[in-house]
């Protein structure tokens, strides 16, 4: 069993902040900056360019790809650090289209985060008119996947509500069509269990500085399922991904399996700040998180629903059908959360109404919990989220 | 003028070592560790998620950008720093074929970095079979710029031999038949001045490890003229480069200007790493630098020619003709590559038989290049070369 309160003793978490948005970003592991400092004078300051093969620089993003390859069901050397978690949509959907050359559409839903289907927007432009992105409502998409479709894009916990999709029976549906499947982790590596392997998922991709408290702009995960690794043709073909890249050959030839889904030069930094973050992820059981997660969320949502009557819950009630995080809706929420953040409770904002909570039980615990649902209550009860300071940002988000 | 004894004071170079690699990962500057530290500790730990905001996080990519902007002759606002460079290529050369429709050849040379000719490579396989990519020999481009030819990319200064390609001439000749410019600045931008807007090019990419010295990883950039910046149409179409990326909308829009050049979410901490020594170079005059770098590479071929008839040098003589680098031809360039490093001097090695060694007048003077050009005497009068233990690594690379 995970021992939580010595997890949240390993973060450096500012004295009175009740911190609900680690969801969002991450906070700061308290072993990151003093390895971040050691990599930097150590080995970047007196190896120099030798520490590419001296420090394992290059062996980084297939090494931590590995740890986070056990918070999310996936076999072992199938999972790579780089990039943006945009970048690595684009990679898996082009790669997962090529697969699937006879169909044109890739099916997603309303609930996915905007920047997937932008990319897929951009990407289907570039290959042009005969393709269509199409989407759904979330409730919609299971009856929506049919032999047209290539692809199905879906991110498993919705960014908002926290509503979860039904990641095994949407990819065996989609399987049964004839489609490959992209799944998004971002909120779900380090919120919940998650079985690529278990679930025959093709593609997944995801992000660190959430719940993997990486840090702002941590480097992004791909997945390729292992029957794919050594078939998928790398749209974005960058030479760290070539066979042999030192060999510095005219010619592109991919890499051995999730190899060739590396494109340019691993960020150093980033990564040894993700490492410092995995030293705590790797001593943690999915399951017990799982359950006090849920915990968390279900103790919130009761708090709230007792003492605010004007919030509505715009999350699942049942926890097996959220993420990690609560969300209610309020009129307005872009205010009432500016109030609620100069009392040291940072939750954040999601337009149109969303006050959105997110529960990380690595440092949040019953009494941050309780501690937030009052705060909350003193802003709903005496309507502080009504002053020109809070409301005067919203026009512009 | 600048004074180089005071930016060399600057750096953190270890003790015995003369560092001629700078050209492939730029040194520590001594004050980056502290800078990440308090960015870490003050910033992601203090603030958390209001860090984006309060701490600059989200305006550092075009900053730093504009900082670049002046070593690199851009205009203000039209350079933006993420990801890799390969990535940025892409990007590049996805907009220029697009608006450039009627056209299908993309026109490069086989002295380009390979991983240019990878990613044009699988961006041409995912446009269709009528898109070519033609390599040329380097001094046959001039004669290969005809009314065929939708994009012109070039990397400037040949990574391997130095050589450097007349961006203002190529330039004005791609533009008289119609054709657009990418042109690669990975060993130019802080190597030598460079004019973009002068020579009118249209798209400039680079990366920041090399003589920016970010730090392994470091972010790239990349420029698009202002003339295309509200044309160009970002085939990666991430939510950082919306108009509106906190609107959450489901439709794309492009950002002003080169803000549609964002993907993901920025490296804030290597992008902080890099503020560190763009302080540095914030204080640099480029004539001066470029004036210093011929003096010390001239230095360098006089006395290894002079010391060493094994070596053929593979840079053009004419400083003028050259980038900030020298390179020789020895048939077991590997092994004396490893047996010089082995004595304190670190250069580098490119197949088949190139010994490369990089001239940053930040922090390089004269009696390194003396002190590097004894011991390679040394290794090449006593054979220091032919030892077992340098050669076996040479089948690897």
């Amino acid at each position: 069993m995970t021992d939580f309160a010595a997890t949240k003793a390993l973060f450096d978490l500012p004295e009175g902040v009740i911190y609900l948005d680690g969801n969002s970003l991450g906070p700061l592991p308290k072993a990151a900056t003093t390895r971040v400092s050691t990599m930097m004078t150590e080995e970047w300051g007196k190896m120099l360019i030798t520490g590419w093969n001296k420090a394992g620089w290059m062996q980084k993003s297939t090494a931590v790809g590995n740890r986070i390859a056990r918070l999310i069901g996936a076999e072992t050397d199938h999972v790579i650090m780089g990039d943006t978690l945009s970048i690595k949509v684009y990679q898996a959907v082009a790669s997962a289209l090529e697969m699937n050359k006879g169909r044109k559409v890739v099916l997603s839903d309303n609930g996915n985060f905007p920047s997937d289907l932008y990319i897929v927007e951009g990407l289907l432009k570039s290959l042009g008119e005969e393709y269509e992105l199409r989407v759904v409502d979330p409730e919609a998409v299971s009856e929506n996947i049919n032999e047209e479709i290539a692809v199905l894009m879906l991110t498993e916990v919705d960014y908002r509500t926290g509503r979860k999709h039904d990641m095994k029976a949407l990819t065996a549906k989609a399987h049964d069509v004839g489609a490959l499947t992209v799944w998004d982790l971002a909120h779900s590596a380090g919120a919940l269990p998650v079985d690529l392997a278990g679930c025959k998922a093709d593609f997944a991709v995801g992000c660190t500085y959430k719940y993997l408290n990486s840090g702002p702009g941590g480097p992004a995960f791909i997945y390729v399922a292992p029957r794919h690794a050594e078939v998928a043709r790398p749209a974005l073909s960058g030479w760290l991904g070539h066979e042999a890249p030192f060999a510095f050959d005219l010619d592109y030839r991919p890499g051995r399996g999730i190899e060739r889904m590396r494109v340019g030069t691993p960020p150093v930094i980033q990564l040894t700040s993700l490492e410092a973050s995995m030293d705590i992820w790797d001593t943690v059981d999915m399951q017990a998180l799982r359950e006090k997660s849920i915990a968390l969320c279900n103790l919130f949502i009761a708090e709230v629903e007792a003492a605010c009557p004007q919030l509505e819950l715009a999350s699942p009630r049942d926890g097996s059908q959220r993420g990690s995080q609560v969300s209610f809706r309020f009129h307005e929420g872009y205010a009432a959360m500016q109030a609620l953040i100069a009392r040291g409770v940072i939750g954040d904002f999601r337009a149109p109404d969303i006050m959105r909570f997110g529960f990380t039980p690595l440092f949040i615990d019953e009494d941050d919990v309780r501690g937030a649902a009052a705060i909350l209550k003193d802003v709903m009860d005496n309507a502080l989220w009504d002053c020109a300071e809070y409301k005067q940002r919203a026009a512009v988000t």
